[in-house]
């Protein structure tokens, strides 16, 4: 069914794998297709908790394959934008962002350019200590995609972003950790284990709904104007889950000191789809 | 007059205390109004320039009150907003938003769900190095409150916000002061002073007129789309510092080289009501 | 030309350097209508491609220049903000934000007040080690200006921008490294050169229309609402970058594994003021 990528589901996280090692998993139109339709996938499967994506072979991703040029739909008017057809990374990272379960990144090697900002829409970043990074776009004449100029500085504060960004220079897994683009560095061949303990702890001992409901209020409200826009939201979130099965539950298990058994599933959560519409 | 909290105004700082220690002081919907009546209190008052906030017992507050379920008031229309009572975690929380004194946290226990993030929308946090920490909202089948949403990605970014809040870990106070949440950590029994010395100084040292106006722009302006609108609010503040007596004396006393004697009080701020209305 | 500043133009590096250090280079109305004409001047010539700013004697710039008072444009409503002069500083600090070319500040002493909030709107900031900041507002009686309640909560997050701006206190450059406010700290000597080596690195290896777009998109979309709205402008970027010379040069310089020559000048760039007018 994939020929990019490999999409498993295994202890209820599915693992997204680029699977074009002898291109350094280099991003063609087809791998967007790929990837939106596992992101699909994973999110209407109610056995899956979690996501992780990584690489196969020693790269991450290596970015835009370019081995035919840029080879992306042109057209429009740049001024009006009018005819414009939307950057393709763009659309898979706000397929990332609309994602009612927790997307971890295992950056196994160099992580370029698309193979970088795809990451940024994820929740949590974990890199091999051997993983590259670049923003390369200001050396190949182009610009910013897959809404990198919204999630970059939200991450790394401005600073940072405008550094790498205007620079377009390589920089190692160490100063990607200290400026807080990556959450955690491991030895090269454990980055993969490290983010699946991260997702297996989520999927093992949380509610789905609060998981779907929370994650999705954060990344809305980090561009919320005020925090009565939050307060608004959180009273309707609070409302959905006090009238559902899960805070029943969530009280009684921790009065009782015992895992709790949460029976909502994101399903439940269509409420959602009229607070924040998915995108066409 | 108060029975969750207390209440004391000493050296200009006025010192709000959780006070049901046998309860790790979990908040109640009498704490919440007795939290709000002490903000109005402390704001109102020209002898206070600064309020401090912590916990009686070895917590801070272990969040919510559990022993009766959330206890919290149900209804509404989730989907629509219609009819749903607002959270009043958050009508806490905005009010200290809107408060016209600095307002630090010394956080010398457990500070856990709403024991957190009544916290966010303070200026300062201080910790004891034994205080523990957890947003365990996905634990209890329940959302995130108190507008935590909005305050929580702009203190710590949006990989620790959605870590934090998607695990719902406990987490301490060296990783919370590793990631931002936290300014200072202290001895276990010298988080109060550290928080008092900090308010002292503003206290002895600054205009109430200008660290009212300064507090609320950046607040404000965390959440404004552009820097024009912060050029437009600061003009006016600018003009309104510069016909009041602090603007001349501050000069003066700078020239002069000895301590300012500011005379301007926050009741000369009614101005900064027609820009930014309190809510009801 | 100018007389409280200079402007040099050497290795596409234009060079402004404060030239009041008998005052500390403390800034007056002349001192902010050069720096304007400076940025006009560096953004018009194609011939440079970054700007680096630092001060002449042992400071950086010692705020405004208070030996006549503040000396400020008066008058207005403050409330309805009829009348209400612009401030000089914001207005500075937006003909920043709307720079084509990267902006380095080489801190060489005391940044204080205006001093320091000039800097906020630069891309990357570097310190001497012994340089010296404050932003000493509530201490005279004055508030925030320069659109600093905008930009320091993006760059050092909100605790630590409500500390600096409620204390006024000074601090050194080693908390201000550590705070994320400066990107590195040079010896007391050095801190030129280090600017210029930055400023040399984007002069050398990348198109100038994929700087400046790319430097602009990370801007504004830092207070974008919706990561939808990075995705509208870049697909537009990007087909205007692909509409020009400097793509095809980037894929085939890369491929060829040399050097890329760009040809495009920020010239062609006049589509963006569609985007995004500039103020007045």
């Amino acid at each position: 069914m994939f020929e990019d990528i490999s999409y498993d589901v295994q202890d209820r996280i599915a693992l997204v794998m680029f699977n074009r090692p002898e291109v350094l998993n280099a991003a063609r139109i087809r791998t967007h297709e790929e990837l939106q339709a596992a992101l699909d996938m994973a999110d209407r499967d109610d056995g899956v908790r979690a996501v992780v994506v990584s690489g196969q072979g020693r790269a991450f991703c290596a970015g835009t394959d370019l081995t035919q040029g840029f080879n992306l739909p042109e057209g429009g008017n740049p001024a009006s934008g009018e005819g414009v057809p939307p950057d393709i990374g763009g659309t898979t990272v706000l397929r990332l962002f609309d994602m009612r379960k927790p997307v971890a990144a295992a950056i196994n090697g160099a992580a370029v350019g698309f193979g970088l900002t795809f990451t940024l829409a994820m929740d949590i970043r974990f890199a091999a200590e051997t993983a590259k990074f670049a923003l390369p776009f200001v050396r190949r004449g182009i610009c910013a995609e897959s809404c990198c100029s919204w999630f970059l500085p939200r991450l790394v504060g401005l600073q940072t972003a405008q550094d790498w960004m205007l620079s377009g220079r390589t920089f190692l897994a160490g100063e990607a950790l200290a400026r807080g683009l990556i959450y955690d560095i491991t030895p090269p061949d454990r980055v993969l284990e490290r983010a699946l303990i991260w997702a297996g702890e989520i999927a093992g001992q949380t509610a789905p709904v609060s998981v779907a409901l929370n994650r999705r209020l954060l990344w809305q409200m980090a561009g919320a104007a005020h925090p009565a826009e939050a307060h608004r939201f959180e009273s309707r979130g609070l409302i959905a889950c006090m009238s559902g099965p899960d805070a029943a539950e969530g009280v009684a298990s921790f009065k009782e000191r015992r895992d709790p058994q949460f029976t909502g599933g994101v399903r439940d959560m269509a409420f959602m789809d009229d607070w924040w519409p998915r995108r066409p």
